[in-house]
């Protein structure tokens, strides 16, 4: 699925030569489940009097993609499993959480008190499957937990789609989440969906300028757009929940973000 | 060192209704040891009738870092310990550059042929301490290792000082790695030292549009600079080893880079 090499050689010049513009867009609405995130996304560059260009990179937070796709759970209505109440227990965190992070996840990688790391369903392994406080509202009836997208490759390719559709123009889409990681403080931006970018720059044949093959293959051009759209968008609330990546020259291609994610027997740090 | 909350707020809302431009300068030579960073900076702006103003972050790949501070050495002068000659025989990598890794390691987290994870003096984990192969360059002589600079943080200090010196402006500085990453493929930038701007945005205290205080609390914004400009700065070889980022308008403080290195007891995937 990757551009021919020639092609990649080509954009791979086009990029090193770049000037990429990162904007996000002001006054985004609360978003509903049910709510068009293209008509959003139209919205909010009408409200600065720009428009989308071919080859601009779409960046939306995941809280606004859970919501639209109604992605809500109420803590009220969850019934923990034993092990769930035991997951709770170990980690002192809500026994109705854990139940939906359990159900969210392939694998409990870590445990301890006040920390709950898994490898979510999707392959990417996050804190508390992706439903941290900040994915977590109230209403009258109680708590209400967030869930990452059911399939977030999916949903970056429709919103790709309907944006082609609805303007005409070719964009790339990147699904951000802000998580934590192994060695290092701090979250950054990862691209949990990705549609229309390559989210693996494969530099297989590329030579550095001795000529010598480079043994570093991959670049994660996905997650640092995702990180680059993230120092816009800021992390609190839904204030900045889209962005636009402006000038990126790299591969285009049709594969989705989970291809970043780590193969279990290729992994010394599960 | 954390800018006063209030500020912090302000900077907030700068930076959430931001607009990035990031761009690399082109055009620049080959660094030799003793050669002056700030003034390749300044050639590279007036190659693009640019110059840097107040609130730049200056992204400086750590190649030409280290090029310029000497960190080379040739292979053919190390003499390899009984350590690296065993870590070379694990690995399947050359005995005299397990010498340099050890050396430039105080712990070796991982060793698989092909694959050494090391925490590097700094803290930070990295395969080879740093040492790829793209960081391996050939002489009449032999392989000539290339290390990270001694320390980064100083090395980025000196610049901001530098610049400041030279131009009058206050400018962030970033000084970039790629790296690998656990669970995921793909290299991403990474900030191994940095002067000028916080590298952990510690957002405790924030709250988010429901007025939750939020749980994750520190944004790795240093990280995602280096992330930022990885995509303009390209990967092989030094064709675009500077790259500046205009318009960030998060806090700015003298904290060093090394503050988002995870405590070795607060790391579960050591």
């Amino acid at each position: 699925m990757l551009a021919p090499q020639g092609e990649r050689r080509l954009n791979r010049q086009k990029l090193v030569s770049g000037k990429l513009n990162i904007f996000a867009l002001p006054g985004v609405p609360l978003v509903q489940p049910g709510d068009d995130l293209s008509a959003l996304i139209a919205d909010g560059l009408d409200r600065i009097s720009d428009s989308l260009v071919d080859g601009d990179v779409v960046v939306v937070a995941q809280k606004i993609v859970s919501k639209s796709e109604g992605r809500l759970f109420p803590l009220a209505e969850v019934t923990p499993s034993p092990e769930a109440k035991a997951l709770a227990a170990t980690a002192d965190k809500d026994p109705r959480l854990m139940e939906l992070v359990l159900q969210e996840s392939t694998e409990v990688l870590r445990a301890i008190r006040g920390v709950v790391i898994t490898a979510h369903k999707s392959g990417i392994v996050m804190a508390n499957a992706g439903i941290d406080r900040s994915n977590i509202t109230e209403d009258a009836d109680g708590e209400i937990a967030l869930l990452l997208p059911e399939d977030s490759d999916a949903s970056a390719r429709a919103l790709r789609d309907k944006l082609k559709q609805s303007t005409g123009i070719d964009v790339g889409v990147v699904i951000a989440d802000s998580v934590g990681r192994a060695w290092r403080y701090g979250t950054v931006g990862l691209a949990i969906g990705c549609a229309g970018i390559e989210p693996l720059w494969d530099q297989r044949g590329d030579t550095d300028m001795f000529g010598r093959i480079l043994e570093v293959t991959e670049v994660a051009i996905a997650d640092q757009i995702a990180s680059a759209a993230n120092l816009v968008m800021g992390e609190a609330g839904e204030g900045t929940p889209l962005a636009i990546v402006r000038g990126y020259g790299g591969p285009r291609t049709d594969r989705p973000a989970s291809v970043a994610v780590r193969a279990k027997d290729e992994d010394l740090f599960r």
